[in-house]
């Protein structure tokens, strides 16, 4: 029995050295990101058996995705491999004030974006404890989104715990898209992450954190809502109860995919039987710690989070 | 009023360092590479006024082709900016005995697909010299195809000597889908340059390379027909005369591009009022020093190529 | 006709890896840089046609200058091409407290020095809308403040605005000398760039900027002085009127061209028909967004300087 | 149930660039490799279930060798995890004519050196097909030595066919000390692969490898016995039959791991079925290959090596 | 005559980019680092001769030691060299907040640990000025505890300067330990330096850094007692006398070697003839300029100090 | 006292990686190299006392040479310091057939052509076994002329050897300048080292090398002439006996440097008491190991030789 199931696209992405940019570069750095693999790569570093449910092309490209992801512990045998479509890219050039740090998306077409549910292995989707994809899955592609709620729906019915971070990209969808695209899941999911910005923009909740927690379950009947507010911290509601966790002070060396971490942690302490306090604090932990570290996934060990969690006194931010 | 105009894709080249496959790899050189630009970059160097037609995203990727484009002298005023479509990539990886050198197209849905007659500029066609472009353009899509041919009659109308080379590839059509591609335009080509592999596969023309050269001229009327065998040399029939040629060894560092250096550096001659052994000789002196430098195009200069050539008693392989 | 020429000498920079002294290095990055050069630039990448005159090696070295301007747009065909003489260098050690970012010039004997007014397309000159240089060149050389003074006058005659920056460098003459060829060009020159350091270590300008920009203006009949002051933000004073500019924050990557990157972001702005008000903002912006790249020149584009402008509200210190 | 289990060390290898020497190197490129490993890969690489034993040091390093190998989808769950040991080094330095390529060993105190049978899963070993380690894990330690004897008998008790590749490493024992050593371990093995140069140094067996291989069966009573000779090809004996190969000519990328790939390839091919006639070129083929790609390690796919084989015909050198 | 004589271990240190950590590396930067060359290497680039004396493995690795200590004009000719123990190695991974730089050694069995009294030539330690190491020697094993406690005591009767730093390392041994080792040392030694952490860690010395200096000055007869208080400065006691020195402000890239780079600076200036309180001021001005630059040494010159000790009145943060 | 002391030019080489052209280049390597320098490292590195006499520019990058030389054991306190000078340099550009490697020099102006008799430490010249120069020394100014003739005037009259290769560079002088610079000094010379071909082309000496040998040493009573005929190996003549050598085989990574490492191997030897012809073997396979490694210097150690040597039977080709 797998601890924990995620599902979506994961990209190459492609990234000049600092300093310089795209229009200029002659060289990129190549590594493998997607939210829910991130995610299941900081589970499984932390500990926990993750798996990967994806597509990718039949091509040198596509292993080297899956190579990266069992390099980190990361099952990957649920993945379906494709002859006709492409792998998913983005560029990223890393900028300092008042450069922006710049995305530019290559995953038109994408693979993934193909997957359907017949060809996802939905009886290991059954026995994880929790199965996991986050708002950019459904916004792929008309198949994906069907693909999500399938799958999601399958989870709750077996009793695994169902979580999903509304994830919201500008690039993909429009915020009223997004919105109907959301609440056609919200059925099906158990745990909700959410930035309280996406929040807003998306799904009009306004108010601080805890009011936009409480409105969300008692709208949609979640067990868990958490939500992220940057700089200020997160929260999270569960059977009533609201906890609270500032961050932990970090020098960001590369803040892309600090949000997974941020899960990946949660969803990690949780798995090994946290409570929510706890699994807020090594959310909090690992996201901080993985803005040290060049590239999407959080390359930590429980060590690492223990030491960053044991330091609170002095490193936390209130 | 430009000497040489050529018109087709560019596409970002990634490859990884020698001794590293795609599969593995953590790091891509970035270059700009496609067949008509490498032509206008050889005959640019080598002293000729040359302008490449096409279209790009309006992206960094996309001025990253420019921008390199334009370091060696390639006059780009004419590329159309597209706000909806890819830019095309390759992915190389350096191959020895017995692994293969492997490229990977990831071009599908790039932007130049899209480029309609009225997008280029037509009057600097008529203005120029010679229209260069080869068969892959007509290969990436249907509209790429019928602009093609407009192109292709515009220049010859107006008196634009119009030069083609079959380049023939596999992995975009097939050898029946090119042999229609190509007969279509052939009527409005004035100088073919054909691999004889290309010929016999493609076009079923066996026979030594002179009888080839013969069959096609005889057939589709061209003025000049170039034929090119490999390591054995090439051969030129113009106004019913032959001309032959040896290449000058080489030890090859970077094999891609090789043909088009071979255009480019037989269009700079006869744009620069060399005969036709002339021609045939830089061809061949530009395809040899090409091998030496990493990347699509040749980085030369005149006095490389005149230096290649004073050599040709030593240095050309019969 | 050209919106922009400049004319001065441009260098290749040799620079070791961040953290590595020039006395350790074994690794050089190479970049073209020059103050004029960086003008034309960041003038030609925000959407004007800029061009630049010199005189370089006839070696791989001058078109190694050459390619690099041109990849950014800049028009090159000016540059005299010279058999006798070096391309200039310089190394670049980048510092952090309390080492400092050091500079070691090895410009001495490069064929820039021998340029003379002769060797010029004053036509281009007189076509142009502003004509620019900087205090570095008529300090190279004899030679080249005779040319630079025939230029600016000639330039001033055909209408044909002047463009002056100061930039006073302590290793390549004393103030008392710099003072002396300033004042023989002030008369040909009508828009002047001074850093507000300079006007008072070589022109004994005390006071603050409007005071200094007055004075001069007076003494001189400038059309426009524009004073910088670092972190203080700017200062023009045209037609009686003063404007200023605070700086937009930034965090510093390579701080080496930011004042060419101002100079090229105001006369952008200028020969696009901004007013100096929007002219100063460009150059503030311009100036601030290079802090964030590697190498002397600022990769821009329009829509990167509209973001920084549009951000005012935050970005702004005043 | 495992195809193939393996055990061993596996140490980081640490090369400078090409052309540098280890004693003026300021980089190092940084991989894992170790016999053993380095047949999992290769076996697990060309479609084969494939797990590795050992002990590591639980530090960065001993995770560093890990997740190497996991990337290539060896299993590695059965590694034990130690305290108090090193993490064994290799250098190596590439050489050519007349600088030989150089490996300098740091490997003593590894923690592999204390494993002892009780550490490793003897189930796995019981349910796995083959069985393989070579002779290089007995000479590291006594402790190994009794290790490696038991494993060795436990598997072929259980019907798990052992394989053992001789493996003779100067730096690590004499002719003589391996010489017993091996003999200790004979009974025990099944299949055995033998370089004939060290069939002859350690072992005094002249002759040809026929001779050698059939002198080796009726002595040790081998069901297979596998004779390796370099440039020559190789030979293997089975049933009393014997089969030729030759070697497919490659252009040496890097030498080391080849004879490993050898194994890999055999065993894969074994393990699918093949008999030995395919296994055998199988295994020259994945030898070849390998000689192009950096590092220990064989970065195969089936398709690989079935379009090398293909070239049968071309490629061979006999 | 020798100014300055140090001896102890040198090790290569490993590190890969910023940014990544050594669980995931493929290149590391090679370095020589080792408390004892580090203070001869800043002595040294500072204008005094320095010698330094140890035992190292006869291989590729041994001479990259001493290649790079030569290069910053060390005398390394009483180099004992051996043919049997391990060239001594560290891991660096720099990490920023809340990731710690970590270091994982790799130097048990190096072939310093086995040098031995009548190894080192005497007579050069005799007949330097100061003989220096520090507390990491005899931690390294028995034998060099009693090769340091001789090498001191020859030193001191020969009336040469003995000094020593604390320089503690949990990972070496326990504060008890340490605290016997040093003691068994003390009454061979003239100047100590200490920093504040250590001596209450290990010597149990509480109170401020005077108090500190006093107690130890009185209770082991020191000349000199210099206390280094991190970020709050140093200071010295000499005579009765008590100097306080702030630190200059530095931008950290490196911190590694920090607290050689102070010694250095302070042997160096105290060689020249300087007083305590200049030595104190260079030792501070060093140490930050350490702080600029990769690798465990001072890549300095002295103008470089000066230039820093010359902005005091800016640089100093009290 | 010293076995070798050499004097002249050392400059930094810059040069692109393997496969780019110096007009496109971004990056160079940067490495020391200088004919004299690059024999004292030879010589240092096989085990003699070599110490090298020139003058360099007070800077980082006069300092960058003076570390690489003493990295390697050259004593460079004899080095002067020139505060107006410039560090000479060259780019080098590797090709490979048929892109000729390419070298830039940029050494005019450097410190070195300043360079009088009467700064360099004549005692030390005195006292040495062997004092070495090549032609390029006297070619680079009036002043190094008269210096070069003057120092070996010293030498010789102190019973010092003199030893001189002709080393004659087209880009530096004519025929007809070298030859009469060269006959100013032969009479100042005891071993002459000569390629063949400078031989030929400088001084008109044609027929085989032993005639030549014979000729020049009859002319100018020479004790020793060594003829250098590239692949053809070498002659030496002494004492009117002739010894031949031939090469030993050497795959080619960098050609640079291999004159200079034969030198240095053929006095090494000398100097260490070898006959003539074991002089000429070390020359022979210095060399051969010389063109393995990148830069100009042979990173040699005397095993090194010792085993091309010993391989004599193999390795050479005749």
């Amino acid at each position: 029995m797998t601890d924990l199931v995620t599902f979506g696209e994961t990209m190459l992405r492609l990234s000049p050295p600092r300093g310089e940019r795209l229009e200029t570069a002659r060289e990129f750095e190549v590594q493998a990101g997607g939210a829910e693999s991130n995610v299941a790569v900081a589970a499984a570093r932390l500990g926990r058996d993750a798996a990967w449910f994806s597509k990718l092309p039949d091509s040198p490209l596509g292993r080297r995705v899956v190579g990266e992801l069992r390099s980190h512990g990361v099952a990957t045998d649920g993945v379906v491999w494709d002859d006709e479509h492409r792998q998913g890219l983005y560029y990223l050039e890393h900028g300092v004030e008042p450069r922006p740090t710049n995305v530019v998306y290559d995953r038109a077409d994408a693979a993934v974006t193909t997957l359907e549910t017949g060809e996802i292995d939905l009886d290991a989707v059954r026995d994880a404890d929790v199965c996991y994809t986050s708002g950019i899955t459904p916004a792929l592609s008309t198949t994906l989104h069907a693909t999500t709620k399938d799958v999601l729906e399958v989870a709750q019915e077996a009793g695994t715990t169902t979580a999903f971070d509304l994830n919201y990209r500008t690039k993909l969808w429009t915020p009223d898209e997004a919105a109907a695209g959301y609440r056609d899941l919200f059925d099906a999911i158990d745990v909700l992450f959410a930035a309280q910005r996406d929040a807003e923009t998306v799904l009009g909740r306004d108010g601080d954190a805890e009011s936009v927690a409480r409105g969300l379950a008692a709208d949609y009947d979640f067990e868990t809502v958490v939500v992220t507010r940057g700089a200020e911290g997160s929260l999270a509601l569960a059977d009533g109860d609201v906890y609270e966790q500032g961050v932990y002070e970090a020098e960001t060396h590369d803040a892309i995919g600090t949000g997974d971490a941020f899960v990946g942690g949660y969803l990690a302490k949780h798995l090994d039987g946290g409570d929510v306090a706890d699994s807020l604090q090594w959310a909090s932990a690992t996201a901080s710690f993985k803005r040290t570290i060049e590239g999407d996934v959080a390359v930590v060990t429980p060590e690492d989070i223990e030491r960053v969690v044991a330091d609170e006194g002095d490193g936390i931010s209130r």
